[in-house]
C-alpha cells in the first residue's frame, strides 16, 4: 500500500474516523485512498476555516480528534483562526497538511510556503513525515499527541511523495492511552485547609472541570465551605441546565470580573488560568486577580480535574448530596418585538433536552445564559480564543459528533460572515443544526469597545467601519444559496415557533433574527 | 497626537491613502483616527482574506501599496493566503496588524498569538513598533520597504499602547524613492551575442516586464533575432490586446510548458524565474528547463526590466518599428449552449477597452485568453501564488485603484467560495466590477489532477470530495444576499447581452454561467 493508505488506516485504527477536508493537488493520493479505507468519513468543506472549526467542535464533543486535510501553507493559513480557538480550548485535532514532494521544495514553486512557521503558532505537536515508511508511525504519534491529556492541535505535514510512494511498513498500531494524573494528597489537604480558614475563597473552574461530574464535586465543596464557584469566561464545553450545579462565569468585561472577584483572598484554579483582561485598556488592569489574593492550583491542564475536585470534596467533609443543582425553570413564551431579552426568552422556552449550544452570539446573546439556566441539561460551547468565525463550523463538527442531538448555533451576524460556507456542509451532510443569526447589523462589540479603549472620537468614518449596513446582509438569501432553508422572523412569537419547528425537524435550518443595533 | 494618528498621517504622506480593514478592539484607536485624517479612505471588508486580496489587486494596478488593517495573529492568518499570492506577485502591501498593548502580552490573554511567525511566512519586511514615538518612522520604513523595487509585503505590528499613547515625534517624512537599477552594458552585450549566435533562444518575461513598454522592446528583440517570446504562466499584471505584442505564456501543465520550451538552448530570464512544474508528479520532472539549455538573467526582480529590454533591443540592432503588435480581432458573438468555448467567445466579443481582467477562471477559462487576444487593450491579473480565493478580492482592489475602468472578474465557482464576502464590499463602495462565475459545480482542476498524479482510484468517496453538487450553490442568491444584483444566464446569447449590460452600467453585478462539469 502507499503512504496515503497507511496514513488513513493508522488514523482509523487510532480512533480518528472523520476528516474535514479541503484538498488540493498535493493531497490527491489521500483523497484517492478514501475509497480503500471506507471507515474514514471524508467531509468536504468549501473553506479551510470551516474544516478546522468543525474539527474543534467535533473534538470538544467527543474528546477524540477529527482529522483535517489542508493544502500547504495557504490552506493551513485559511484554517489558522479556528485552530487558534482549538488551541485555547485544548481540543484534540490532527491536521494533515499536504505539501509538495520532498524533492520539489528546492524549486520554490508558486505554492511553496513556510508551513512550519504557520503551524508552529497553533500546534502543540508538529512533524514532517520524511518518507512513506514513516507515515504510519508519525500518524499514530500525531493522534497520541493530539489526544493528550491535555488535548492539543497536532500537525503532520505530508509531502506528496510520502503519500504516493509504497510503504513497506504499512499502518501503525495505536499508541497507549495516557491517563490524567491525580491531584497529590498533600496539595488537596493544603487546599482543604485554605477552604476551612474562613478567608474568602473562590474556585475557578475551566477546561475539563466544567462537565457535570466536576461541577457536582465543586458544588459540594462550595456548599460545605462557603467558597464561591466561578467559571472561566469562555469554556470549551460547559455542561449546564436543570439538575446540574450552575457555574457563574467570569464576565468578559474586566470591570464585571473584578466585581465578581472583589474581596477574594484565595483563588483556587481548577484546569483554569488566573483571570486576565481580554484586552488591555488605557489605565486599566490586565491582571484581574485582586490585590493580596493568593492563587492556588488544584489541577493543571492534563491532570484529572474532576477527580481532584471529588478528592477535595471528601477532604472538606462534603456530604454526597450537598451539591446544589440548578432548579428546572423555563421563561414564559415571550411576546412582542424582538430584542436581546425576548430572544433569550424564546431560546429558554424552546431549548430541547440534550441540545448542544454553540455560542458565538457575542453582544446580542447577553441574556441567553440566564434564560436557559434552568432548561433541560445541555452543552454550551463558546469562543475560547476570541478569533471570530467559530460558530457555524463548530456547530457543524458538533453535529457530526453527536448526530442524535439537536445543535443550536447562536451566531452574531458579523462573525457569521467569516465562515458562512459551513452551511453548505451542513446541507450536504444533512446535519441537525438550527442556526440563529443575531442580526443587529453591526460589529456591536466594537462600538462598545471604541468607547472603552478611550477612543472617544467615533466620527462617521470610524462608525462606518463598525457598521454592517449599506448594504444589509440578507441571511435568508445567503443561507438558501448554500442549500440551507431559512426564514426571517419579525416577532418573539414567530421566533419561538420557528425554533420549535426547526428542533422538531431533521437537517439544518437558519433563522434570521433582526435585532436593534444598540445593546439593550 | 496619538500614535494612531501619527501612523495614519505618515501613511498618507507616503502615498498610502487606502486601507482595507477588518478591525478588532486592539485597532480601535486606528479606527477612531480615520476621522482626523480624512485623506485616508478606510474600506471595510467582512473577512481579512478580502482585505489582503484587495490590497494585492490595488497594488498590482497602481504600483503603490494599500494598507490593510488586521486583528492580531488570527486576523493575519485569515488574510495569509492572499498575502501569499501578493508575495509571489511582488505586490507592494503594507499590513498594519494590531496587537495587544506591550505590557499585556505576558498575561497570555485569549487572543495572544505568535504574529511574528505567521507574518514571517509572507513578509519581506517585518517590524514591531515599540512605542508611539517610533510609529511614524516605522510606518515610513514600511511603505518604503513595500514599495521596493521590488515590491513586497511589509508587516508592521502596532501594539495598542503604541497606538493610543501620545507621540511626541508625530508623523514622519516619506523615505526617498529607490530607482530600479539598469542592466550592465557588459551583460547586455553578452546576451546580444547569444541572441545572434543562431542557437535557439527564448526570452521569458515576468514581473514588471510584461507591460506594453517591456513587451514592445522584447518583441523588437525577437522579431530581429528570431528568438521566442515567452511569458511566465501566472503574471501579476499583463498588458495585452490589439496593438500590444502578444505574450505566449508558459502552460500550467508541465507537459505543455516542456513542449513550448523544446529545443531551447538559451533561456533569457527577464524579471522571471526559471520554469518549474507547479506541482510534482510521480516520475515527472520538476525542473522544466530543457537538458543542455543555458539559463541567463537579463534582469532580476527590482531591476529595470523594461529598460533592460530596450537596451537589449538596441544592442541587437532592432529597428524602432520592428515590434509585432497583436492584430485587432474579436470573435463573432456566439450562439447556442454555454461551454468554455462560447463563454470565451462572449468575453472576446464584449470586453470593453481599458478593462481590467482578474482571472481566477481556472479550468473553465481555458479558451478565454485566445478569444480576447485581439480585444482592445486591457490588463490581465492572474493567480500568482496558487492560493485560490484571490479573484473577487483582487477585483475589488483593482476597482478601487482604477474607478474609471471596467473590471471583469472571471471566477471559478470553487474558488469563489473562499472569499465571496468581497461582493459586499463591492456593493458598499459601488465598485465597477462584473463578476462572471464559471459554475461547473466541481473542483474540476482536481478531477484532472487526480488522474495526473497517478492516483487512478477516484472512487465515489474521492469524487465526492471534488464535487460541488448536493447541494448546488446558488450564486445569484448568494450575490443578492451580499447586496450585488445577479442573474443566471442559460445561453451564449444571453451571456453576451448580460456582459454588455453590466459593462455599460456602473456598480457591481454578477453573472452565473452554468458550465458542464467535464472539461471541453
Amino acid at each position: 500500500m502507499n503512504g496515503a493508505r497507511a496514513l488513513l488506516s493508522t488514523l482509523v485504527e487510532s480512533g480518528v474516523d472523520v476528516c474535514f477536508a479541503n484538498p488540493g493537488t498535493s493531497e490527491m493520493h489521500f483523497v484517492a485512498a478514501l475509497d480503500e479505507v471506507p471507515q474514514m468519513r471524508g467531509i468536504l468543506t468549501l473553506f479551510e476555516g470551516v474544516a478546522t472549526g468543525a474539527a474543534d467542535g467535533y473534538g470538544r464533543m467527543t474528546g477524540r480528534p477529527a482529522a483535517t486535510l489542508l493544502h500547504l501553507g495557504p490552506g493551513l493559513g485559511n484554517g489558522l483562526a479556528n485552530l487558534h480557538n482549538a488551541r485555547r480550548a485544548r481540543t484534540p485535532v490532527v491536521n494533515i497538511v499536504g505539501d509538495h514532494a520532498t524533492y520539489h521544495t528546492r524549486y520554490d514553486a508558486p505554492l511553496e510556503s513556510d508551513i512550519a512557521s504557520i503551524a508552529g503558532s497553533v500546534s502543540g505537536w508538529y512533524r514532517v513525515t520524511a518518507r512513506a515508511d514513516d507515515v504510519g508511525a508519525d500518524a499514530a504519534d500525531a493522534v497520541a499527541a493530539a489526544t493528550g491529556p491535555p488535548g492539543c492541535v497536532a500537525t503532520l505535514v505530508l509531502p506528496a511523495d510520502a503519500s504516493w510512494s509504497e510503504s513497506d511498513t504499512g499502518p501503525c498500531a495505536t499508541r497507549p492511552k495516557v491517563r490524567p494524573s491525580p491531584a497529590p494528597t498533600e496539595l488537596v489537604d493544603q487546599l482543604a485547609q485554605v477552604l476551612r480558614s474562613g478567608e474568602k475563597t473562590a474556585l475557578l473552574l475551566g477546561g475539563t472541570s466544567v462537565r457535570a461530574r466536576g461541577l457536582h464535586a465543586a458544588s459540594r465543596v462550595c456548599a460545605t465551605t462557603g467558597a464561591m464557584l466561578l467559571g472561566e469566561t469562555f469554556p470549551a464545553n460547559l455542561e449546564r441546565g436543570a439538575g446540574i450545579p450552575a457555574l457563574d462565569r467570569l464576565g468578559y468585561l474586566a470591570e464585571f470580573a473584578q466585581a465578581q472577584l472583589d474581596g477574594v483572598q484565595h483563588l483556587i484554579l481548577v484546569d483554569a488560568k488566573a483571570p486576565v483582561s481580554f484586552f488591555a485598556y488605557p489605565g486599566k488592569a490586565s491582571d484581574l486577580v485582586p490585590a493580596g489574593c493568593t492563587v492556588h492550583t488544584l489541577a493543571w491542564p492534563g491532570q484529572d480535574a474532576p477527580g481532584a475536585l471529588e478528592t477535595l470534596a471528601e477532604a472538606v467533609g462534603a456530604a454526597q448530596g450537598s451539591a446544589i443543582p440548578a432548579p428546572a425553570a423555563r421563561p414564559d413564551r415571550p411576546t412582542g418585538p424582538l430584542s436581546p431579552a425576548t430572544l433569550a426568552a424564546a431560546l429558554g422556552a424552546a431549548l430541547p433536552e440534550g441540545a448542544i449550544v454553540v455560542d458565538e452570539g457575542n453582544t446580542s446573546g447577553l441574556f441567553v445564559a440566564g434564560a436557559t439556566a434552568g432548561a433541560p441539561p445541555h452543552d454550551w460551547l463558546t469562543l475560547t480564543g476570541g478569533a471570530i468565525g467559530i460558530g457555524l463550523p463548530a456547530a457543524t463538527g458538533a453535529a457530526v459528533a453527536a448526530p442524535d442531538r439537536p445543535v443550536l448555533c447562536l451566531q452574531a451576524d458579523g462573525s457569521a460572515m467569516y465562515t458562512l460556507q459551513a452551511l453548505w456542509t451542513q446541507a450536504r451532510e444533512d446535519l441537525n443544526v438550527t442556526t440563529v443569526v443575531l442580526a443587529n447589523r453591526s460589529y456591536a462589540i466594537l462600538n462598545m469597545e471604541l468607547q472603552r479603549v478611550g477612543a472617544d472620537a467615533g466620527g462617521p468614518a470610524a462608525r462606518r467601519l463598525l457598521d454592517l449596513t449599506e448594504p444589509d446582509l440578507d441571511f435568508t438569501a445567503l443561507s438558501q444559496g448554500l442549500g440551507v432553508p431559512a426564514r426571517r422572523v419579525e416577532s418573539a412569537e414567530e421566533l419561538t415557533k420557528a425554533l420549535e419547528a426547526s428542533f422538531a425537524e431533521p437537517g439544518p435550518s437558519l433563522i434570521e433574527v433582526p435585532l436593534p443595533q444598540s445593546l439593550g
